[in-house]
């Protein structure tokens, strides 16, 4: 197997830098456009034959180090008992959002198994099919992006029904969050038993608190989950979008890696998280319109900028955008591999 | 005069900590409410009588220790040939966005005096009608932020038209940033002349960089601008939104005070802002939807935090929120006065 990924991960030594990219199966691949134009958006993630063949969909046409479950970070939620909702060019949409005592405690304790049993067959197609070929990532929203969808019930602009909750009623959030923390654990240990070799926590809106806030309402939960999940013996990645502001606490989450994202300077990155994370990251993924040449010498700024790291896995600061060109992505792959190489 | 804001703007004793509130003259009062039911949002800003009127309110109705003109950062884009539309929930629109080269050197230089006259208007009304109660400032976006409205035509989630510019042209870009850079010149320097006391450049999209595009692409053009202006004689404050990932160049930019948002610890930002500069910030815009002695309680910390600074201008980290209950903000004014009286 290319286990150059998972080695990266532990930060053993590498024979190149293993690259995937956010969100690499999905609208910018015309294989996927093509799936995806038979069955709607959800769908597609809850049918496994389906949802495994664009998971694989890179792999082959990027040659990527690792392969991501495809899926969406509310799957879990709409387990939790919020009917989920996708209409073009909205964003998600979640019935009956959760502002109140009651409705946190109607918030329905998840069996992944019996509830999601789509993700973990999934998966286990994909271990089948993937033959060794690349490591299996599965992954969660982290528990304080899923309370951002909870309580806004969608996207938000300035998260204010959020921080209402965090600041008038810190001890319904909390539980809130307890309650949130114990559906990802239970999500992604059924996934890690299903087969996933890694699995990635995105917190992908954690980047709109102050560090105070986090270190008070979010950093507890968040490692009480890698503590717990620490003990299935896959590495675990935390994702944390526009870390800039607090990653000298996001970094002692006990995470095998720390998912950075492209508006912190690498190399500064890495000196703040030490030797004992490794790290993933982090181009902007505006970089791939870039012409062919210079994404090249962008990835060499980046690779450069994280050779001092314990570990590096390549990546893309944030989910890859639908309108980039696929020869692009594949440039980007090539250049890290041919780059890197030891 | 009340000059303690112009004081901590240069560094120098004060007897309080002087705070004012971005957006302080805005939809949360109930007064600005009243005028602005009479006539559209950019009627009011081209009105000088009411744009002075509603400018005054927050001095009044909060104890604020500055003035802010009233007006939107737009205003010198539309004098550059972009019409501008404000449609209620959506946010500003630009008619025919500028992407290629013959858009750019359609763009008109700007002459304030002749083409927004009701800028220099509203401040003289304002200078007169304040009586040297507090200093007035001036404001206009930074042309970082003013041109990704220029490409984008309005806001955007990934600014991908911006980027897009930058990559693949980035003389075109160049000589965009260059106009827009000398009309914001010109701008303030006309506003100055007409009795600005302290001029705010608002960076508010800048976040959205990675430190190297930051400092490529935006930073010669931010600290050309500020050199000039500085010549002045005025105050220069350099407002960085989610500045946490490239504060370390922005702090050279030349300005007198860096306004920094939410997302990075004030105590952080201090000490790589060092003893040169001023701050402004940076309590979280949500904070003020607190009970009211936990307003207090983050106030002092903010407070606590900046004390080691050259001088600290109080404020929020972004614009106040059109929820906002007025008594919080007159709170968190009153708090900040009392808890910081030498």
């Amino acid at each position: 197997m290319n286990d150059q990924f998972l080695r990266a991960c532990r930060g053993e030594e590498v024979d190149y830098t293993p690259v995937w990219i956010m969100r690499q199966a999905g609208r910018y691949l015309p294989e996927y456009q093509k799936v995806r134009s038979k069955v709607d958006f959800l769908t597609l993630c809850k049918t496994p034959d389906l949802a495994a063949e664009v998971s694989l969909q890179p792999v082959d046409v990027l040659g990527v180090d690792a392969a991501i479950l495809f899926s969406d970070i509310l799957i879990p939620v709409e387990a939790m008992g919020l009917k989920l909702h996708f209409y073009e060019k909205k964003g998600p949409v979640l019935d009956n959002p959760v502002r109140d005592r009651k409705s946190v405690e109607k918030l329905v304790e998840i069996e992944p198994e019996e509830d999601v049993p789509f993700v973990m067959d999934t998966i286990k197609i994909l271990r089948k099919e993937l033959e060794g070929r690349v490591p299996l990532i599965g992954f969660s929203g982290a528990p304080f992006t899923l309370a951002t969808y909870i309580i806004e019930g969608g996207g938000s602009k300035n998260y204010l029904n959020t921080k209402r909750m965090m600041y008038q009623n810190p001890q319904l959030f909390n539980d809130l969050m307890q309650r949130i923390t114990q559906n990802v654990i239970s999500y992604l240990s059924a996934q890690i038993d299903a087969g996933a070799q890694a699995v990635q926590l995105f917190d992908s809106w954690v980047g709109i608190l102050s560090p105070v806030d986090y270190e008070n309402h979010v950093f507890p939960h968040i490692k009480s989950a890698v503590k717990i999940l620490g003990n299935k013996g896959v590495p675990i990645i935390y994702f944390v979008n526009n870390c800039a502001g607090m990653l000298d606490m996001a970094k002692k989450v006990g995470s095998d890696v720390i998912g950075i994202d492209w508006r912190i300077d690498m190399s500064r990155a890495v000196k703040r998280i030490g030797k004992k994370v490794s790290v993933q990251g982090n181009l902007d993924p505006c970089a791939l319109f870039m012409p062919r040449e210079r994404i090249r010498e962008a990835a060499a700024d980046v690779l450069n900028k994280a050779s001092s790291a314990r570990g590096h896995i390549f990546n893309l600061g944030h989910g890859i955008l639908p309108e980039t060109p696929v020869d692009n992505a594949r440039a980007l792959v090539d250049a890290v591999h041919e780059l890197s190489r030891r």
